[in-house]
């Protein structure tokens, strides 16, 4: 049985999004979606499923419309996050709502989430002249129910996101609920969905659901890590960027949590602040993350999620050659030599 | 076989919505959905499908979920039409967008059209412990594709309708084809479903289909009528509203069509005209609609898709008694005595 690699999945999901055709009519509602799914991106979630799938079979392009449709939902939610948190650029490029404008995005962005319940649900001959529905088996019902789970928490992360902005007194464990389900309920979903359209059995649906979470929550947490210590020529971002906009991040509510009375002093006081030079804020409580010692609290997180992630998947009943794209994945994920 | 009045069905959806609960955690996310479920309406779209199975079928209750699915799809597109027409209230109370703010109003209709989808594809059980999913039979994939096209015909009938305002060229054709995406195909698609869950054959449920829509035409023309020649006590909105802000209506493009060129230039200098009493230009442009006879142009067309409508539902196969409900129902949305 063929195991495909991550290169070549990512081909196949990206020719399988150059030759989406939307009705073009009318041309303002079609071209913002266009142009979104035209950014590019790494396509993790579409590349997760398709590798759970081929755990189990080989036929992977008999699902790939299934897989675009969670690609399609993806990028519907960058949207609307971009438009409710005012964002001006994604990936090198003007936003939709600075491109275009608010109702296009609100609007452009419904229509994608729309397609991609189409794109989950249907399947299209080459030609677009007949419609082949897929729906139709216990199988292709149980994926489908994990996709809108999934997408349900992805809007309740969100909205924990927002909500996090105007509080002083986000948990830990409210933190990581929150990225949980922005992040990597969909990560994970993404995972079971492959195996469920594949038949494997639950324990394994459920494996690879975990194998997904807890990698996603290790990604998450590493990119919290970065925005303070990664190499700004790698990382891709500027580097406290958390730091300035008081991000209640990981790393923040810990040192909060960890810091004597005197290093918490300051370190509200630099929340506090209204009027200060960047990067002597950065500096600062870069500093006194250092005195606190978060980055070790951090990294060690991070591996004890990472771990998990691989110990998931060796639960997995399939031969262990098998799990190497995914068990790749994974280091690929979070910048490590495999 | 028992024949629901649209009393009893309201009864049913309305029992339905009431009973729906919803994760209550965040409660930001959850509270207005629930808001705007309680603001009511006429539930025009569950009934109608409930109806529309009750032709071949007694068990409309093993529908009803599929039923408030498309209600609260209908819901979620007042919720993002409202923010996007910066409208400020919706049956009496304030829009979310104002009793909330715009990034509720978007995130919460999100999880809306989620819901919908969840709605329409998932049956739970009373005690909302276990799930059974009922999307597993071509029948029910048929019916989800209708669902589909018409939430997407919704979308692009709302992008026509912005792109109007600015523009000074729509012809009758383009705002006939505007009024039925944005309001026509939900109607006929809730017609269409019920026949299509109801094993109707093809050309039932194609002619049930366009009953809905020639009446949604009916409807939303009448209803452009009546902004200038209702009874303001019975029409329940402003009189002249579409002519304080130059909506593009019925009855602007026909009286621009049909003006000569003394009349036209005395609607276009209103239509252009900055400063002025409401009153005057209401006056003004009804007078100017009457010297031309616009009012016996709409009404005609009225008419026409009235007659259309019911014609559509002659030709459905089933005993002409079974019909009396639908038939009914187009003369109650009309107003009309039956």
């Amino acid at each position: 049985m063929t195991q495909f690699s991550r290169q070549e999945l990512l081909e196949k999901v990206t020719r399988a999004i150059e030759d989406l055709q939307y009705n073009p009519q009318p041309a303002n509602l079609y071209a913002p979606i266009n142009y979104v799914l035209s950014l590019g991106g790494k396509r993790l979630r579409p590349i997760l499923m398709l590798m759970a799938y081929n755990l189990y079979k080989e036929d992977v392009d008999s699902i790939l419309q299934n897989a675009i449709g969670l690609e399609m939902y993806h990028n519907f939610t960058l949207l609307h996050d971009d438009l409710m948190d005012k964002a001006e650029m994604r990936r090198g490029k003007d936003c939709v709502h600075k491109k275009w404008n608010d109702n296009t995005a609100i609007l452009s962005g419904d229509t994608m989430l729309i397609l991609a319940y189409r794109l989950f649900t249907e399947h299209r001959t080459n030609d677009n002249s007949s419609v082949k529905l897929t729906i139709n088996s216990e199988t292709e019902n149980r994926a489908l129910r994990t996709f809108t789970e999934a997408t349900l928490g992805v809007c309740e992360g969100q909205q924990y996101d927002m909500e996090f902005e105007t509080r002083n007194d986000v948990t830990v464990d409210e933190y990581l609920n929150m990225i949980q389900l922005k992040t990597s309920v969909l990560l994970a979903g993404a995972v079971k969905i492959g195996a469920q359209l594949a038949d494997a059995d639950e324990a394994d649906a459920q494996a690879l659901y975990e194998y997904g979470l807890k990698m996603g929550l290790a990604f998450q947490l590493q990119d919290d890590l970065l925005d303070v210590y990664g190499d700004p020529n790698i990382f891709g971002k500027q580097i406290g960027g958390d730091i300035l906009c008081n991000k209640k991040t990981f790393m923040l509510i810990n040192a909060l949590n960890l810091a004597n009375p005197e290093q918490k002093a300051q370190l509200t006081s630099w929340i506090n602040a209204t009027s200060y030079v960047p990067e002597s804020k950065i500096k600062a409580v870069t500093d006194l993350y250092n005195a606190i010692g978060i980055k070790k609290v951090a990294e060690e997180k991070i591996e004890a999620y990472f771990n998990e992630s691989l110990n998931m998947l060796e639960k997995v009943k399939v031969d262990k050659c098998k799990k190497i794209h995914l068990k790749e994945f994974a280091h690929w994920l979070m910048g490590r030599k495999y």
